[in-house]
């Protein structure tokens, strides 16, 4: 089953995004979660998830003390939109290249934005400052080459996208007030290229979202595998750009280990090895300057990714354990064994309360049943319900295989006494992951703060972390007040040496959202350093951006931000791709005017 | 089992490695091949093989038609050198600064080159032009620091090396007349600095070589896996500045994937990057700048590598299959599956032969054994002897899981219809890896020019490329009258996406051995033109050097070259790493002279 020539495919999201996708928020219109009368139900059929939550009702009411009759989800869609920079010359030069491009303000605001709870609160109140000047789509390689060719020629500015989807507001538009700011689309740009069975490579252009690029495969017997939580909305190109990292890396690798090739279109010639090959030794391997280049190298236009055929068994399952520590234990020992399922992930007490409680309004029988859980549980094994911490897995691959990865993960789980918690559970995990932030999303309109962060780890400092930056966030809420809070963490990814882990923080305080926020804000930025005081990184896969880039020289040391400059000005001398991301802003304003000099 | 205190190790080689290793050719001084009264033997006792060859000996006199009369082992160690270049405020601020150092003829002499075929020709017929000035051996990262603000203060060109096992010319002294050359020799920089059992990491010095650190983390119960066929000799400096490759890559990795941290001085300060975290997205990954450099951006000092526990079982095996490209499916198969043994090597008809008739002169035994597998595999099998190929693989880990792993590779195995070749033969391959460049040297001695080069190619061009080549070669050999040669090759490694392939090209022509030599050269870069048109690349672990510069910008286009300058200029804005590796010697001169002008 080999493809030799380019394949058109159909995008499950239109051109016009706001069609179909929340322009002031996570996701899809037609799927929210709604409190009407002081009932909370899912609506929308796109997830296997619906109807009423009465039990997570009275949970979240429980611990954010919230008052279901302020519930407040309306956001007013603007009709005016801050005035456009427009560049005459550059417009004429892409239409007389028949590039298409629009200035239609939803059109520029949709795309001049991130998911952060900042991003959406600036969306929400009309609080953006700058936003893109023009959206150009081009659709090939080639144009991509002529939009770079203008900019450069017309001091324009150019920010590549693709779902924005990032939470670092690396897609956030910066603050730039002299040149015009094109915002490059890249989802137009989404054939499959070619397809080698024999080799099992597949080569896209990279505008390609997540689940379209699933679906094609899916239909020719082949799978990715990549599956970052944005993958409904995100790009390959966003993926290579922000150096991401999916759930099953465990079996399908990271974003660097998929792509053997990678096309870049720089402010100074196109990047790209000369050779489709496995693994090679010549010289520095500078397909490692394009992946985690947040936009500001160049645009990244196809790659050629490693495939394989899909699995013929997908199986969920999950344990529960006694707690947090002896879950992190077990997932290291797995991942010292090497038999890490593809997907693996221990969420602690109060994630398992709320997954447990995700499901709509209990009935007579679901009742019984976990009542005799509760009792297997705590009676008969002695786990304290309030300790209890689960681990949900996804197998992959032929039957026979899965039956003896599972045979040889359970042994491992033994060990560490846990309990099976069935396929259910483990597949409502995996399926609770693309509900985050719509519940992120919801807790807002009740006005409560929610947002995650992650760090990656290595395994002997990983229970410190988690029990040094829950006690730092309790201590910050506590401190100034915030009596109604909720802090939580998850092992996602596991590697030999390390894990990546998220935190999540949730609070209601104050009546106005917006000084919540800035509260969040600083909590978030002491529980970083706090991060990185016991020993944790900066970004496991949601990359640096605007939001952390304060932190980069410390990461990288002076002679990494001096490698980057130099790279930066190789690559684009002219600063066009002026996104503002890993080194800050007014440094990059800096380089500007040194170029301007000269 | 933590250690938390640098451990000196007492490394198996001396700091004058002249005493134990040969200064003219590869390997111990006490191991080789000799040929006395026309009869061929292996003296020594460091490698499981021994004793006469005779079978060996007809066979190769059958190919090349050796008159073993004209043996000519026999090579003059100089006695005069090279006058020095000097630069006494250099070696006074090493003085200053109790860094070691020599100007001794041998002690520079040794460190000059590398082993390709015309390093060893110049050491044996003293034809090289430049050596090293001055060889300085510092003890830790501090010293480095400081030696390389000395060849900064005093344009000193400093050429970093470890085993000088490289056969891509990068450790050979470059043509530079005007500045003092100043060797560094890392390998007294070998201490084991740190061990976590819990993170399976170690940090090492990076002059250790391979067989030390086997040794060393043996001892605590560990290993690192990464076994290039240099191994014994080579450092983990060599391999992180080459971009290597072991012959267990598939279950421990190549030297990129076991690198977790390291450490360079460069010109311009220490790269390096500030935490130890198993992954990451924080801009682009500066390692892979290091990685790769063959010695023209820095000096590596130290590294934090990952290690595993030493295996319970490790497990020889051979496979016998038809032909060679039934060979290849089968390998393409395992990889498709990742089911592929820790090492697995495809040797085509003539190494398999070759390998057989490799043992010590045949007992009435063995005779008999040899003849009943003749019977087998080809009266049963239905093979025929002069294309059957043999799969040597080793397995490793419990012994449960190395069952379990064997079953799966048989079971590949026999849907193409391969006949287990035993332990033995396994064995036999694993340790004639050793040996390879032990024969050359031989060979060299009885007029035969040999050599390899390796590749790195998608699967479906395997076949098509081993054919092409081996036909090119064969082509050019008859067209140069050379009726005497040998032209093979071997599938080393494998890859989701294709493979590693080695060639080997032997031939008897003229009686003066220094103009077959430029022969083969010839013949090599036109086979390496045709592995390069079949999509096969530069290199897939031998790395760049200078012997393959010529090709380097094709293979990383223009953009990709100006990429490599920039950052050779923000790192080493002097050109003291003066290797003149990857971009050619006259380019780095040009560069220099615009330092200078500057």
């Amino acid at each position: 089953m080999d493809i030799n020539k380019p394949q058109k495919v159909t995008s499950v999201l239109p051109k016009r995004r706001q069609d179909v996708l929340r322009w002031d928020g996570w996701g899809y219109k037609d799927c929210k979660f709604v409190c009407e009368k002081e009932r909370v139900s899912f609506v929308g059929d796109r997830y296997p998830i619906s109807g009423r939550m009465d039990n997570f009702r009275d949970w979240a009411r429980g611990i954010f003390n919230v008052d279901l009759t302020k519930y407040n989800p309306a956001a007013v869609q603007p009709t005016t939109f801050p005035k456009a920079v427009r560049n005459e010359v550059f417009l004429r030069g892409l239409s007389k290249n028949g590039i298409d491009y629009s200035d239609d303000g939803m059109d520029r605001l949709v795309r001049s934005h991130g998911q952060t709870l900042t991003d959406v609160e600036n969306l929400r109140k009309h609080k953006y400052k700058r936003i893109a000047d023009v959206i150009v789509w081009p659709n090939c390689h080639d144009q991509v080459v002529q939009i770079v060719e203008l900019a450069n020629a017309n001091d324009v500015a150019l920010i590549p996208v693709g779902g924005n989807t990032s939470v670092s507001m690396a897609s956030t538009t910066p603050a730039i007030h002299d040149r015009t700011i094109a915002v490059v689309d890249m989802t137009q740009m989404n054939r499959l290229m070619w397809l080698s069975e024999e080799n099992l490579m597949a080569c896209f252009e990279v505008g390609i979202i997540g689940q379209d690029i699933e679906r094609e495969l899916g239909k020719l017997g082949f799978t990715l595998g990549h599956e970052p939580d944005s993958h409904e909305f995100s790009t390959l190109g966003g993926w290579i750009a922000t150096r991401a990292s999916g759930m099953k890396q465990n079996r399908y690798g990271n974003i660097e280990d998929l792509v053997l090739r990678v096309k870049m279109v720089t402010g100074n010639g196109v990047l790209e090895k000369q050779f489709t090959a496995p693994r090679v030794s010549i010289g520095p391997d500078f397909d490692h300057v394009i992946f985690g280049s947040e936009g500001t190298y160049g645009i990244v236009t196809e790659a050629v990714v490693k495939i394989r055929y899909a699995p013929e068994v997908r199986r969920y399952e999950s344990l529960v354990f006694s707690d947090f520590e002896t879950g992190v234990h077990f997932l290291r020992e797995v991942a010292e064994q090497q038999m890490q399922a593809p997907s693996m992930r221990l969420i602690d007490n109060i994630q398992f309360k709320c997954a447990m409680l995700l499901d709509p309004v209990a009935n007579w029988y679901t009742g019984i049943v976990e009542a005799l859980k509760h009792f297997y549980l705590t009676a008969v094994c002695g786990f304290d319900m309030d300790r209890i911490v689960a681990v949900t897995l996804l197998f992959e691959g032929d039957a026979e295989n899965v039956t003896q990865h599972m045979q040889g993960v359970y042994a491992i789980a033994k060990k560490y006494g846990a309990v099976k918690g069935g396929e259910y559970n483990g597949r409502k995990g995996y399926t609770l992951t693309f509900l985050v932030a719509y519940i992120r999303d919801f807790a807002w309109d009740l006005n409560i703060v929610g947002e995650s962060f992650e760090t990656s780890i290595a395994w002997d400092k990983c229970i410190t972390l988690c029990a040094n930056v829950k006690a730092c966030i309790r201590r910050e809420c506590e401190r100034r007040g915030i009596k109604y809070f909720a802090v939580s963490s998850r092992v996602t990814q596991s590697y030999d040496a390390g894990c990546c882990v998220y935190f999540y923080l949730l609070f209601k305080h104050l009546d106005i959202p917006e000084d919540s926020l800035k509260l969040f804000m600083e909590i978030e930025e002491i529980a970083r350093e706090e991060i990185l005081a016991c020993g944790g990184t900066l970004s496991h896969h949601h990359g640096v951006g605007k939001l952390r880039s304060k932190w980069y020289p410390d990461c990288v040391s002076q002679v990494g931000v001096g490698l980057y400059r130099a790279v930066k000005k190789e690559l684009d001398p002219k600063n066009i791709f002026a996104a503002g991301n890993l080194v800050r802003q007014e440094q990059q304003q800096q380089q500007q005017q040194e170029v301007n000099k000269t």
